[in-house]
């Protein structure tokens, strides 16, 4: 039997309408698959009855793949796909794959030859870049930075080097703690480095402002448990 | 009068179906301007006559921005806005604002305080990194690189290096030059070197692949005159 495909699944970045970010045939699609794995299962469940009330949620099949996965069982969700079962990937926000453990999985499907197959959708990084006005033609993506204060401002200045190098700076934090990620940019960066902070990107709340260092140190946000996507350069 | 907007908006990537890549409500977004400013005058029109074959072209305003269009220009484009229009921006594909000059546009709307929304659609940068199961936890991406050979592989020797270091290197290629481009990786990089190269992505053609150098090496495709985007890790 020929092996079935992968399907790298989109899905709301949080309450928004999901007409307004996830393409009509991408819906379709999802409705139609028996067997996901999921960085986390609830919200899973959660947005295929927001997508369709009548979604048979007990005959589907879920694995998790989060960072308490072990590899050996990222193995075994492979099985059905070899034996000619579809499988969607499906991240608690926006595109699997980016900022979630999803590329171990791909990494085992490419060596089995399974076809994998990305659905356009958001991705809070990359709407939020290209509304910053800050360099589309070169960047980099750094996920979350570290926490620990004089570790974080080491990392920081080493991203404000590369951002004056041309490439923006893209980055991000639990929401919880984006305010002191906000003092720490305004306490380690130069005054003339331009910041951009991209807050709930596509939701009802969103706002995306870019501004020199020294403009923020004028007008200083709420950040605070809202999702943001910070950029410098 | 308050300012209008400016809205990011997203295309189909070539011929596939438009319902496949783009939200319904981005599509009725779309629908509703009469004021763009746009890569190629050309592709903007047939794309708005693809999604609405009604749509008022003759009453709609196109804007050109593109490697040819000085920053005074660009300046002007922006009135219309100031007075209360809304304005979408729209590339040649896909997103805009990734490799091309929309981000010149999007700076002087937030010097000027005009609001930038982004609406989700396809990218074949970031639909080919979550696909190609390399790292999208930190990633770089590189826009076009060096045309000279010598030039090239100096950069691809970068590139490669900043891989080692786990940022996956992503890169792209005018569609003729794919296959010289193909060639470069393979007699610059190390044997165990990973490449994805993902082709035609959301097309009818779709094949996204990563493999090592040295098994590249022994499975040649023809990539010539096809949408590509590279992956080094």
């Amino acid at each position: 039997m020929a092996a079935g495909k992968i399907y790298m699944i989109p899905v709301t970045l949080g309450d928004e309408d999901y007409r307004k970010v996830i393409p009509e045939k991408v819906l379709e699609i999802t409705r139609s698959l028996r067997l996901f794995t999921v960085e986390d299962i609830r919200s899973a469940r959660r947005y295929l009855r927001l997508i369709d009330k009548d979604f048979p949620i007990n005959d589907t099949v879920f694995n998790e793949l989060n960072e308490h996965t072990n590899e050996s069982e990222i193995g075994e969700y492979i099985e059905p796909v070899l034996k000619g079962s579809d499988m969607g990937i499906m991240s608690e926000a926006g595109l699997p794959g980016i900022a979630d453990p999803g590329a171990k999985l791909i990494t085992i499907a490419h060596r089995k030859r399974i076809r994998v197959i990305p659905l356009a959708g958001p991705s809070s990084i990359l709407l939020a870049l290209i509304s910053s006005g800050l360099n589309g033609q070169s960047f980099c993506f750094n996920g979350y930075l570290p926490v620990k204060p004089s570790d974080r401002a080491s990392r920081l200045r080493e991203l404000e080097k590369n951002a004056r190098e041309g490439y923006a700076q893209i980055f991000m934090e639990t929401p919880y703690r984006n305010q002191r990620m906000f003092e720490s940019v305004l306490s380690v960066c130069s005054d003339s480095t331009v910041l951009c902070i991209a807050v709930d990107v596509t939701l009802p709340g969103e706002n995306i402002r870019t501004m020199t260092i020294s403009d923020w140190k004028k007008n200083q946000p709420s950040i605070n448990d809202r999702l943001a996507i910070f950029i410098i350069q």
